[in-house]
């Protein structure tokens, strides 16, 4: 047993973090001016550019990617890297080219995906040249079982022919998002984790219509291409565009969401440490009766609490990391699903100290506290609400005791 | 002791429930629709005055205010009529002409005010002609110690020439806004609690400049006129605008207080009442895994938790507002923290249950919620953070045991 | 709407104030003392008879009782003494005639028993001559639903033979304890809730044999006549013993549940109240790092939180009496369940707060926070744990939003 | 980083695992009867001398002890042991000489004794011949600030004479306890760390009085030796009888403190699992309302987050052990007040809801469930109650962020 990051994670470590310092905190207040003056636009503003070419320049690029396209890192030696790009949500993912949902969607598309697919998707993918979304969710049923997903994807010849709605369709309210990988059923009869496939389709389709985008708690998060309601209406693409096999959807679905999972956690964990310092600050400088907040009430035990709820997850998130890279997903399934009740609320929590620690600015657009809460909050409903994953860990425990 | 409501408030009460059902719920539709149609204007959609007038017509107008000038109503009797428009926030309250900042600023004018200032801005007001703001906040200090406030109110000749920064100051946006009361300091030097004045400065007086409009989470709640940042650069106004005496401004925000906080609360009780209601709707229509939400896991000790402590709520407020009613503010003062203390958190509690009940949609625009929570949050730091009564509370019980 | 109480209620809780100033408070340590001589005994220490006779002097006797037997108090009059009593549970109750189970007893044998019955065993209850206990919980099903109980109450000839195992039958150790009202089934076939009867079984009775006393924690109550487990075994009483008629068991236990649901919840409140009171002095008495505890950390916030939970719970329980007084056990039914839900788990954080400013004492035999806090978690359990009301509630309230 | 233990920790636990089933868990029912008849008797039941002897001969003896005197473990390797231990508390420590006390103050004798000392107190001690106690905690002072200690330990010619008051002295009062380790202040003026000494008393020292068993929630714990009430008078013992040199007190006290933390959190982490066994087993076993309690309502979510919560809190035990093996106690300092804080009021929650699963059986002598409770809430006063880490490590905090 060791608890020390192995030389590779230091090495990136170091230059993640210089990289933060130099060029994406400092960029922060800029993104915000630039983001403020183009309301009703879609993606990313200017200044995320520049920052990508500055990522690429120093070789920080596709760190996520395990294999010879990526940086080849285990999910154990990418994890501190993702909380580290967790302290400004908004800028340092996409400046890596470690965003989400692009990030599940290239994973698929190296693993899963026929060379054709991988050069007309991937390789713009990994290259920053255009963006992608994953249409799951649907408004109309209870997307977290997998089975209730109604959007059909039925075969007409050569082609696919898809027919649903969808919706919280991140990114694809961005013009340079080229691609969608739907999922859908191309089965109803067949056994239920069998009926789904997944297919790439083309944003531009006939029959793809972009309705709106979603908000979450008064954001529409117009930055990252927001959250898309999305209506199919027999739109058509050739059979070559599955990925994979029919019946395989579910299946990578699953394949997906590890890695997924440690990304978000890991990123939620650095959150946390940027509103614990922001905290720290606050109580420190700000003076109310006389004594500086921190020497108030319960905000030490706030503070402790915190930093005690951090140094707990993360060494969670770690082992489930170590668990997928030794052996594999299904061995890790129990942990996969303990951080994801663990991680996001106990993150909201942190955070809603922080912003109650600032008074009305920790609302206010002027600290990034409430966007951070937003973000926090979201993941907890995203891939199924909490309550779905403890019942299922529930399960599984009462079985060990039988 | 006695339970049951009294026959004005339940007569009253019959009223403004066939009001909701008539013509405030289904508005809210239209309300919406047309706040999404008109951004970046501040102030309420069309819809509105057409509400307004259908409330006078009812004789639902101004119930707020006791005495001759709006319905004569105690706070015991108006309480329960606060909490039925807090199922519908953002409609019910302004159609009554019963919305928060005005309704402080009508409560001072009423009893404070000379005849001039009523005559020229409590009348307009009490007619909703024109809107008003409160401007005691400011970004600088900590506001929940009035102490802290910096802005000066400095006599020169026969005017008050004021400076200082402002913000959070709810209703400044709109351009119906007429009239701000500002708090600040006309004798530094005085006894604590008597350095405070409070001033009648027209929004269009020169010096006044509104810089922007301050978010919470991702709202900028235009509707209800925004929340400004502004600044006050040598803003002159006649000395007779002050409002009572120099020195008087602590003790006229107290007065105001304890009726703002029984109208927060018991329209916040009413936002809960509406979580629970959309809580149980969705979970009984709702299936996943096979069956309906409301038979699995922790939704039944959700909706029971949420019953149960909006009973006991809804109890203390009432009794605050009869304390108020019978021995005054001050007989109340414990009774009055106690609801700011535990209304806010509780509610916040409530509504995240019933976001987490809807996924995704609870977040969204699509229902109520997630405006609803954002507007809850806000009230934990309204007139200083929960910890602040907490503390304040907490002295007067170690008091009461030596 | 009226938040005082009578006149009734405030000359009553005076005398009792005075009583427990100038007797029972002064007793504790006597009752301490003398229990701490005597391992092994179950019942009463001699102290508490001395106490009985100065409460009858006083006329502070069967408060609980309705009507001419008792002294004739509404619910909502009796629940303020009720709370009284509970700063001091394990002597004031009991020098009162006010003690459980003996006032469930007393209330069933006065509304549903035979003169015959009531002379054999309510005169001598009213008159402290001689204790009871109720048999209701067995060990071998979850008591919480009454339908699973299994001792059988068969008749035979002009008797009933009953056969069965209970536990946790409280008082029933006390050599004292001279009759149990049995439940058991006369109809196993009847409709649900006509399958129970309740019958007088003398202790003395051929076949009742007293096995053990439970424990709670550490406790095993013996000076209120512990909790008994009880095996019966074909144990023969006449058929006048029944009380009611064949299958009336359910209805006349639901008849005592609701007064009982005031008593504890009240005595709950009470301890609270002493709870609080036992903190707040020891965080101003205690210093540490240099300063008393009172100036540190999270403990305003503790005596905060408790103070307004405490004001929040009695409103409710006080409430839920008057519903009671006025419409009837049935048309307070969600309240009677609120009340259960909410007390005792919100009593118990607050004595455990208590406990914790206390350090090693509070956990010692030094204080009563130990016993109160063993006391509170047991009514978490009493007639059903938590979660069987909550989910009863939740039922009712989803019905409430079709 | 690597997140499997090593194959000594594989091989020892497999070991005593086999132990646990063969020998521990068997005995624990002959313990409880051993126990309850002999009422009044301090010290370890018959059993215990059993199963230590078996212990000894499977070699599983002074695992806890680092060095050729004890097993040679590191604290990394022993944790995983300690927490087996946990699952059965009062036997399986005792068992294997690894119980508090004796494990601290074998382990003080063993780093800082003079070769006479160990001669004289440790060999007894490590072949489990006599018990050993640590006086500390004073009734009368906040111990958890070790400055406040009052006992005095005044040279006097070749000897030195203590005077003072101790209580919570945990084993003291089995007649096998021969000897106490004693803090006192040799020099109380002094720099605040260089007051305290620590000298070893033998128990049947004159003045010497050791006055009662002091509870816990009910407990006295005879079983392990109780926890005293000691005055100490006048008592005189030789200055060789010292440990280390005067003033060294504080210093060896943290010296103890760091392996004990990790034993307690581990202890408790092994009675969390433990709690978790009953509690599934008590659900799916148990029926109400026609279904299994596991079916129903929160139960799910209990069971869930008590998983995670176990598999979050050994994480961070075992990565403070590795810090301790690896850095040393000072580096593990903000780890070692972390498990403190977190791990003994999670434990609490985690049994209390296994208690609540059982019903009035969970609060019982019939299940181990309501002692464990005890037992961990007694953890979270022992050597200073929570708040005072949680204030000392958001000290360090905020300082971090200056």
């Amino acid at each position: 047993m060791d608890f020390g990051y192995d030389s590779t994670t230091i090495e990136y470590s170091d230059r993640l973090l210089a990289f933060m310092d130099e060029f994406v905190h400092p960029a922060e207040a800029t993104f915000a001016e630039q983001q403020a003056a183009r309301p009703g636009e879609w993606g990313p503003p200017p200044v995320v550019a520049d920052l990508q070419a500055r990522a690429r320049e120093r070789g920080l690029w596709n760190l996520f990617l395990p294999g010879d396209r990526g940086a080849g890192l285990s999910n154990l030696q990418y994890a501190p890297l993702a909380e580290i790009t967790g302290r400004s949500p908004h800028l340092a993912p996409i400046a890596l080219n470690c965003a989400a949902p692009d990030t599940g969607n290239m994973e698929v598309l190296a693993q899963f995906g026929t060379p054709e697919q991988q050069a007309m998707w991937l390789e713009p993918l990994l290259d920053s040249r255009i963006r992608s979304a994953f249409a799951m969710t649907e408004p109309d049923v209870a997307s977290s079982d997998a089975t209730n997903i109604e959007t059909a994807i039925v075969r007409d010849g050569d082609d696919y022919v898809i027919n649903g709605r969808k919706w919280y369709i991140s990114g694809a309210m961005d013009p340079r998002c080229a691609i969608l990988i739907v999922m859908g059923k191309t089965d109803p009869t067949a056994p239920r984790h069998q009926q789904q496939s997944q297919i790439l389709v083309p944003r531009d389709t006939p029959g793809v219509h972009i309705r709106r985008g979603m908000h979450v708690l008064g954001y529409d998060d117009a930055d990252h291409g927001g959250h898309a309601e999305i209506d199919f209406i027999d739109v058509r693409v050739p059979a070559t565009n599955l990925i994979g096999t029919e019946g395989s959807g579910f299946a990578i679905a699953q394949a997906r969401l590890g890695p997924g999972r440690i990304h978000h956690c890991m990123r939620l964990i650095g959150m946390a440490e940027r509103a614990i310092e922001l905290m720290c600050r606050r109580v420190t400088a700000r003076v109310a009766f006389g004594r500086p907040l921190a020497d108030q009430g319960v905000i030490g035990e706030w503070i402790a609490d915190s930093r005690v709820e951090v140094e707990l997850l993360r060494l969670l998130v770690l082992k489930t990391a170590w668990l997928m890279d030794t052996v594999g997903n299904q061995g890790a399934h129990t942990e996969i699903q303990a951080i994801k009740i663990a991680t996001p609320r106990t993150v909201c929590g942190i955070i809603d100290r922080a912003v109650q620690a600032h008074g009305a600015a920790g609302l206010s657009q002027d600290t990034p506290l409430a966007a951070l809460w937003a973000q926090a909050r979201t993941i907890r409903l995203a891939d199924g609400p909490d309550e779905v994953h403890r019942r299922s860990l529930a399960r599984r425990e009462l079985k060990r005791h039988q």
